[in-house]
């Protein structure tokens, strides 16, 4: 029997201000990597979303990020990196602590947009930040993009992890994502995305746009929560993917 | 034999900036109340001020306010009740999560500022927000102003608590601060303040400016921590208590 | 020949967030209350909008509110005065900078949420907040709220002004608005609302819940931007003032 | 006769924290940088630095940096171009205006932190930068680091600028500042400060570690505001200058 998670970054709504469709979504995804106030979110938000993410049975993850309301953590920052450690540390705290209150748990934890690239770029930065969140919570599960300096840190760390793979993005033959600027690098059309993803799991490989099969830990799929198409992206990659016998259930870490 | 603590507010720095002389109170209170990042703090200061703290053998407290940089959390606000309380949990758990990557452990709450003062008259407020923050962390002692709606909260939860008084404020005949625009409401000679704690401890009593006596659970003694004098006034405190077998120690809750 | 002006807040998005259809509110409305990254707004939704504005022949103004992002200037916060006037000079500061770059003129003042409700009480606060704006653009208009404490401050002053009343609140016989509480209070139905402003306008009152005609300054109609009916209302309210012979243009002030 | 301004970076308290000490570098300087909200300051320190500055007849200069007060301006961060236009406009824009109303005037601009060291090293991004200044505020001096892409900049712009070099720090053969790892980077000895500033405006050139003269248009010092002996070396390199003939007053602008 095969198996993936779907997951999707939610609880990025910010005081007056909504964004996505978190309600809709978790009824699509088993895991949620919900903001903690650093890129987005606030108190509410995180409690709200973490209740509802709970009532859904939905695996909860805390998703840091830059602390940088203004950029919503897009911006690539030099913050010192005893600094970041403590800000990983701080909001990873938060949303532990929150989760808690709610009667909830975080299991997972996932690094947000800017500082996750720069992550996947450089492992001991990767290894750093992961270090930082263990600290706090020894036992959560890291959330990595499969095949990038991600995988490299919880390796050497020896902690459990779940490797991600998108279900919009298209690959290079080295397990990169096509840059935004090239034709195609970003899949619009549902039905696509969902065949894509059953390819990729059955074959427990990224599959790379000429066409090249490099093996990968697909424990999980992320769905992107701020698009128009969202949610339908989201249906249908959940369809594709039951129609064709992979039970879609919240990951398990390994090792 | 007597005893009691001594506790001032800590980590007020920010970013950039410096409050306080936190190294020097270490050395002298016997618990320390740690700003969260809402009213002042980052994860930097939270992490170096828990780990002196630790290394000091002072108790660490977590120290929300209202979320408000800017005004320091002196101002009063009329945040709704919910999101107040999303609030508390919020600086809570991250105060929690910090402390747990040094190694080190919260084992007391104290509000902030106007945020304390609101609640000092209002026990439905104060109430409501040590719920949230027990919420957070079940086992947290309370820290409250002696002879006020804190303590009526308090009893009401059952929670474990301790009651703090002053070293450097007059006391009216109803257990309420005299006003800082009356002459002699605050006190700035450090030998009167010293002499004035040894009383009030002794006596088992709140003595207020006309000489009454209010009984009261005194087992924490407030330092301010942000004044010129604030070391001098901290020493000057705990050497008049120990020179009248007045032990000076952690505080132990109770109900 | 009568006319009023049809003013609306705008560019309240923030960041990544979005807020209202500016776009669309700005093919009704003769005057926009623009954020200032007080409650609301960033640099970049203040070029924006403002450049909207313009292009569209859109009156501008200066919307400050209290400096609170987390809760939208709807709380009610106790900041010192002298600071709180010193937090309006730079809204409007930075208001009349922003436009001026991207060749347009900041024309009006309109205070925002809680400091305005504030304000409406309170004469000296709208006058010490008005004269603060005023000490950095002396030629500003300020928008008020008609047969309010507001309107003293202005009246005391001397200087420009334009009175303001709500397309979709009921009013008190006493000119306050009718309570959120009481039912009727907010109208939804823009056909209502449309009416009543022609009402309203033709008879240079406010007319109360009870029929009492209170004789006031009515230059300008608020429109709210962040109803999810705000585009229908506001369309329906120009349409019937049109119908009825009221020409709708920007407003100009009086003294 | 020769002239020269001296200038510091001031106005960088922020709410309750207090940075350097401003009134005393104000009996010392010729201009004053003052931080504009964005990276420190706020709106009283603003107002309170604009106004002793205008009582010292000292010149009033906007100094914008990222908008990022936890890290005081000082990362590097990716934002992108027309949002950190629209933010250099922003803090312009609110400097001007907290100017005007206590009756001061911003003459001046002076790119801050990371911000700047960027724009020294990209004349596109400094062109930018100071193209958006100039859109609020056409005629402002552009203070610029000599001799770097700061320079290039302005003369394409072709706009009014001044020259500034360091008093405390040693210059590579290219004009840049030798690395402050290493040994002699940073001049601390207040005598060998003022020695030095004596030469280079002699020279009328940037003279490096090595003895090269780079000939260059010395306009104003730079004194840091926030060391330990800021003071003490502002006034070592005032007495120096005017001991040796050199008159100290706020720059004129040139092309």
């Amino acid at each position: 029997m095969m198996r993936v998670d779907l997951n999707a970054d939610m609880g990025e709504s910010f005081a007056a201000w909504t964004m996505g469709d978190d309600a809709a979504l978790l009824k699509t995804v088993t895991s949620a990597n919900i903001a903690c106030g650093g890129h987005a979110g606030d108190p509410d938000v995180m409690a709200k979303t973490m209740t509802m993410a709970h009532a859904n049975n939905v695996g909860i993850g805390a998703h840091p990020g830059f602390m940088d309301l203004a950029g919503f953590g897009r911006n690539r920052m030099s913050v010192p990196r005893s600094t970041l450690q403590n800000q990983i540390r701080y909001q990873v705290a938060a949303s532990i602590g929150m989760a808690r209150s709610v009667g909830a748990k975080v299991r997972h934890l996932k690094l947000h947009g800017a500082l996750s690239n720069m992550a996947s770029e450089d492992p001991v930065l990767a290894r750093d930040l992961y270090e930082a969140a263990l600290s706090v919570a020894p036992d959560l599960i890291v959330m990595i993009l499969a095949q990038t300096a991600h995988q490299q840190a919880v390796e050497e760390l020896g902690c459990e992890w779940a490797g991600e793979i998108f279900a919009d993005r298209a690959y290079n033959d080295d397990a990169t994502l096509v840059d935004r600027s090239i034709k195609g690098a970003v899949i619009h059309d549902p039905e696509i995305a969902g065949k894509r993803m059953v390819e990729m799991v059955k074959a427990g490989a990224i599959i790379t746009d000429s066409g090249k099969h490099i093996p990968a830990s697909i424990d999980t799929i992320c769905l992107h929560g701020d698009t128009p198409t969202a949610v339908q992206i989201a249906a249908s990659v959940r369809a594709a993917l039951e129609d064709n016998d992979v039970t879609v259930q919240t990951f398990e870490g390994h090792r």
